[in-house]
């Protein structure tokens, strides 16, 4: 990349993995006053938090919900079943609060911020909204590269600067972007070395004709693009502004140590570019759904992250994310609240003997 | 059964089943600024929460979570990895707060009642806690019937009278009690006509040995109740007393309307005891999750019910319907507040073009 600046563009990451540390949560929770292992998943989830905070007994503070928003010019192709102006209107809806996102950040309490990363049209200064626009859009991938290498690398450091300016240990990813699965899955098709058949879905509605003509399409632009192989020129080929932004969100939040909450096909896009990148960041990544767009499951099998709800969810914005929210936070409460064994007064589980009483 | 009372046991269910309401609550649901169904099964637990309140735009109010605990004469025969005493330990760490459930209760703003339903030790009164026992633990189902008709009857009137007791209009059932597990398979084998082996599962944590005593074990009880036949039989013969007052806590809440959130598979099992009794109870249920346990998934099947969460959960005390509950508000607060796309000014779905941008 073409990086003007004196600090690197990638942070350092350092790796999570540590024994000791692992066998005291672990020992936490086992005393807890319940069978081992009983509340599955939860446990699993407790344990990861409590890594990535470095904290036995962990406390999820100050959540940060990061829309994302960037248009995308290969949606003047025909890639999806929205208009491309949607995005400049769907984010007025998120900083009315009238979207999913916005209903599910309150019921939580995560603090919703909305950033302009490069939609076409611009928006008047507003509480809630962070302008960070490379451009009215990217180019048409279909043409050429979708950003320069030098517009990947801005909206990066927009994405670590963000993270920077916000308080608190987690950050939940969102997006909005007519025609962001395009790249979604063109990242994913590039980056995992997969069939792009596989990795190509509706979005949020297209029908069967509009389906077959996205996969045509996106196999023309993926081959266009046959040269770009590291992950920073899959990026800038296929886009979008939003989604390099938030590969910049990730990186940031994963050298700060902050909980990373992933959301759908798209924000997980981000991540593997992140990955590629430093694999550690998955460490610091929960996934917070699977849904119903067919590219996602595969995506989050190459970051090794197994998804919490499966909703069949296909709207994206960080709702995925806000919906699993809750589950992290019992998931932190069982670990700092629940009673042990010895403070309850409860007996351990007997030795089993098969046919006596 | 010998009913003592005037009143019937069963109270009249009606039928929720309205085209004309279902229609409309679909509207709200598809005006909303989202692609139609793209917030899956979100959707349609909006949809079976307004059907029960008979409310387009439905408000959960004061969430009632009941954990109905009993002690098992089965019990002494080895079907579980715990002393029985464990049963009177955990009511006062639920009563204490220290219990996963209490944890979770707390996050969600849930209302905690404990019902002593025929735990063998007694309980100094306190609050948190209705003394509702029928008998200082089951009788050995293996040696005769686990409970007589007149106690199963008393106990599900104590159930419904609960129910009339508590404020609100969602009920999440609970239960503890050592040994349950195995009542509650017997009873799905006989309602679902299954082979039993299916249904038996080690509980919250039998070894291989212990989980082959609990089979060979409960194929001997089954047997010998040959006869039991009528749902409330089976219940009589199987038990347990907190598995029966749940079952008049069912019927009530089906009665009044209100949702009922059905945790693992012993509430399940009493759910099948009342869809047994009346099918319509079924319209009234969210299933919060499949847990671990093998017969929760077939026991959920016979309720034509799709579970919320799989998080591989094998504790009980309703903890799986306590983590499901923020989805039951977050539904409700889509269908509520989500903007609708006139109010929002966003552009609908465009026709599909196919080959045209």
């Amino acid at each position: 990349m073409n990086d003007s600046s004196s600090d690197p563009l990638i942070p350092a990451i350092a790796d999570l993995h540590d024994a000791a540390f692992t066998a005291e949560v672990l020992a936490v929770l086992d005393n807890k006053t319940k069978p081992v292992g009983s509340l599955g998943r939860l446990e699993a989830l407790a344990l990861r938090i409590a890594q990535v905070l470095g904290q036995v007994r962990p406390v999820l503070a100050q959540p940060q919900m990061l829309v994302c928003a960037g248009d995308h010019g290969l949606a003047a192709r025909g890639v999806s079943a929205y208009p491309a102006d949607v995005t400049w209107q769907m984010v007025h809806n998120f900083l009315a609060g009238g979207a999913a996102v916005g209903v599910l950040a309150r019921q939580h309490g995560l603090a919703l911020t909305v950033v302009d990363c490069g939609v076409r049209r611009d928006f008047e200064a507003q509480p809630g909204l962070l302008v960070r626009k490379i451009a009215a859009g990217t180019a048409d991938a279909s043409l050429g590269s979708a950003m320069t290498a030098q517009q990947c690398a801005d909206a990066i450091r927009n994405g670590r600067e963000i993270v920077r300016g916000l308080p608190g240990n987690a950050v939940l990813l969102g997006e909005m972007g007519i025609g962001n699965s395009s790249s979604a899955a063109l990242i994913l098709a590039r980056l995992a070395d997969l069939d792009l058949a596989q990795c190509v879905g509706p979005g949020t509605g297209l029908d069967a004709a509009g389906l077959r003509h996205k996969r045509d399409l996106l196999g023309q632009v993926l081959a266009r693009h046959a040269q770009a192989r590291a992950p920073l020129e899959v990026l800038a080929a296929f886009g979008g502004f939003e989604i390099a932004t938030l590969v910049g969100v990730v990186l940031e939040a994963a050298h700060q140590r902050r909980v990373i909450v992933v959301d759908g096909f798209i924000t997980a896009a981000a991540v593997l570019v992140a990955h590629a990148l430093e694999p550690r960041v998955a460490q610091r990544c929960v996934a917070a759904h699977e849904s119903a767009e067919p590219g996602h499951a595969l995506l989050l099998r190459q970051l090794g992250l197994s998804p919490l709800l499966r909703l069949d969810l296909r709207l994206g914005e960080g709702s995925g994310a806000a919906l699993a929210w809750p589950l992290l936070m019992s998931a932190c409460a069982i670990a700092r609240e629940m009673a042990s064994f010895d403070s309850a007064g409860v007996s351990r589980q007997s030795a089993q003997a098969g046919s006596s009483p």
